[in-house]
């Protein structure tokens, strides 16, 4: 009969499992973070509404890329962020909630784009949002920020230094009233200014002045390219505005030696739900990966689902994106042993000492796999061998008699007939 | 505007936080005891192609619940189950594996089922498996049940003792030659005698005798109700397969102490693909839930993808179906205090501080939040106590000045001012 294909479908990840090990040690690194902060776990459904999925004042391209299907009677999808998911399960889980909510998830998102280098179908995403009910004070975008920060000097062995850069939709929203920018042409503005990493100045200020005309353009562009403290002084609602990100700022500096943390007012983010700080994180290495992680401040979470008002601050990385590339292509090293300890009994007669010795090690949280197959000794050793444990722990029938166990590391050659307490006294963890 | 519900889909999970925390340290604590064992982890696409998913030459009810649809010109579905991805995977990846290759995956599967109780659309389950390649020697179905005695010890704390019940297909099927029953119909006996510890002795001679005749079925039941080992002489053929059997049973007893295997030749699981040991799980304290844990020994994983030939044996928990209404119920009981330690600025001179010791204690594996709102000082203290936290850690300027932290234990009310060394001492991990 022919047969299947036994490749994943185009677009989809598959790692092997020392590069899953490896993959599910940084994961879990993120996850350990998270919690130190107090963030709670979530893990919503994949599967939800077409109606909660689906904006349908705002068709745009995230709703061509959903897996959109039916069962039944139910027009159901596939989640393609962590964000809507957490806006449904806040609007319909508040009265259990304590405010401000800190809550993580690290999940599978969908989106069937087509596939490019570093852009996957399926793949995960480490969202981290702080939820308040009707206000959230700025604080809460210190703390959000202090914790990118933090999970990053977790990433550092991986990924090495990054660059936050923190940008405020609110001074650019009263520089554009000061500038007299019409609210109209407001969003396409904000759509050219994303993009200011990627173009040069004139190219910019050229794309900018089709809706604001040359002269503003060009100071909108001084602006942006400035120090926002530099600015006060223009209207009283700037001001304010720069006081309250200086508070936020002196305060990252003082926590993180500012090595780490730039301000920068052409960081917007292109969506428009953003409404006060906004940021977007950098690997110093490799900036031409673009953006690693992002987030801001939003209004309006739930308001699809509730007449409750919550807002939040929040960001997301994109772990499948990051990682995925860089265990597959050797830039993160993967271990080498996944196994300490082969058992390996000489004889079915001691199989069951093999046994009892393979579990007590196992007992002290040491890696154990106990070979007691009737395969002849040598192969048993070729076994240990591609399985690159450690050490090997043989057992014939002086071992038994004695109750002692052979151990011999792997990378010296050495051996020695010792005790299964002495073993785990070497070993253990 | 209407709005739109926010209930999750009918059934689906949606496990509030700190329910969330528990199943989550539940699913970890078997993940870590799989890796103990030398499993190691896979975590495969939810996406397969459709022919992968479906078995052209046996449509059957699983088919039906399956979720599938179209993405531009691809047939596309989401997995149902842990194994037709590993089978897959297997195929694809032989030549990169070391075999047996033992591997390990706590993945979400779908079907859409009627919802009832304990049924999920949306669930987890915990697969584990040691793949050979053309053969696998029978140490490796001892491996597994002992793998599953451990994992069970393991969720002790959650669900007490179990009862883990070892059929074999193997000796039933020479208890079939022996009876002399046609090819034919074998497969529909054992589908009766799966139904064994549901229905009486007389309802299950009824089935069978339609099939076999009077004599034959009371002659089958007197067997599978008997104990293996004293059905020697019969054939040889059936003398080997129980001698087989017997090495793994005096090595379970040995190991395990007996007290929770059982040996049960009506325990055959329904599915044609098992050929030899075959395993259910089922809780001491809780019988009626069914079997919680099955699985066995299966030949020709991936012959629909390869001319090679794996043969595997395994098992899977269905760590939803188990956990999530115990979580729901209050039968797992759930932890209070997710936080250990609030630290709360008393003024806003005092917030670089208070995040300074808050980022000192996070850095020596405390749970700390830090409240730097702009709210009052009573109003932190309500949602220190809203947040169960264990203990706050006061910050004014008095301690900012002495660089200490008044430390106050929110059980007994207690504080002291200390420095955050000594809090790191009495708090530390």
């Amino acid at each position: 009969m022919a047969k299947v294909s036994a490749k994943p479908l185009s677009g989809f990840i598959e790692l092997k499992p020392l590069q899953q090990v490896k993959f599910n040690e940084i994961v879990d690194s993120l996850k350990q973070k998270l919690e130190i902060f107090g963030f709670m776990p979530l893990d919503l459904p994949i599967i939800e509404r077409q109606e909660v999925l689906i904006d349908e004042t705002d068709k745009n391209e995230t709703q061509n890329q959903m897996y959109l299907f039916e069962k039944g009677e139910n027009k159901l999808g596939l989640r393609f962020d962590g964000t809507v998911g957490l806006a449904r399960f806040v609007a319909g889980n508040a009265n259990d909630l304590t405010f401000p909510f800190r809550r993580y998830q690290v999940g599978r998102n969908f989106r069937g784009e087509r596939p490019q280098k570093g852009r996957y179908r399926e793949f995960y995403q480490c969202d981290f949002d702080i939820i308040g009910e009707n206000t959230l004070d700025s604080s809460y975008e210190f703390e959000i920020i202090n914790l990118i920060y933090e999970l990053f000097e977790t990433l550092k062995p991986y990924v090495g230094d990054v660059i936050i850069k923190v940008g405020s939709r609110k001074i650019l929203n009263e520089i554009f009233n000061y500038l007299d920018i019409e609210e109209s042409v407001r969003q396409n503005i904000l759509i050219f200014i994303d993009k200011k990493m990627k173009v040069s100045r004139d190219e910019l200020v050229e794309m900018m002045q089709e809706y604001i005309g040359q002269a503003k353009a060009e100071k909108l562009y001084e602006i942006i390219e400035g120090d926002y403290k530099k600015l006060q002084g223009l209207t009283p609602e700037l001001d304010e505005k720069i006081a309250e990100l200086s508070v936020i700022a002196d305060m990252i500096v003082n926590i993180t030696g500012a090595k780490n943390v730039e301000f920068d007012l052409s960081i917007v983010r292109g969506l428009g739900y953003y409404t006060g700080v906004v940021f977007e994180v950098f690997l110093k290495n490799e900036p031409s990966l673009g953006s690693v992680c992002g987030g801001g401040r939003y209004d309006n979470l739930s308001d699809k689902f509730s007449s409750r008002k919550f807002v939040g601050v929040g960001g997301a990385i994109g772990v499948s994106r990051l990682f995925v590339p860089m265990i597959e292509s050797g830039a993160i090293k993967l271990d080498k042993n996944l196994v300490d300890v082969v058992v390996i009994a000489m004889n079915a007669s001691n199989n069951s000492y093999a046994q009892v010795t393979g579990n007590r090690l196992r007992d002290a949280g040491i890696k154990t796999i106990v070979n007691i197959d009737s395969s002849k000794f040598k192969k048993k050793l070729e076994n240990a061998n591609k399985l690159d444990a450690k050490y090997i722990v043989v057992i014939g029938d002086d071992e038994e008699v004695e109750q002692l166990v052979t151990l011999k590391n792997m990378d010296t050659g050495e051996s020695e007939k010792i005790s299964v307490n002495q073993v785990i006294e070497k070993l253990g963890k």
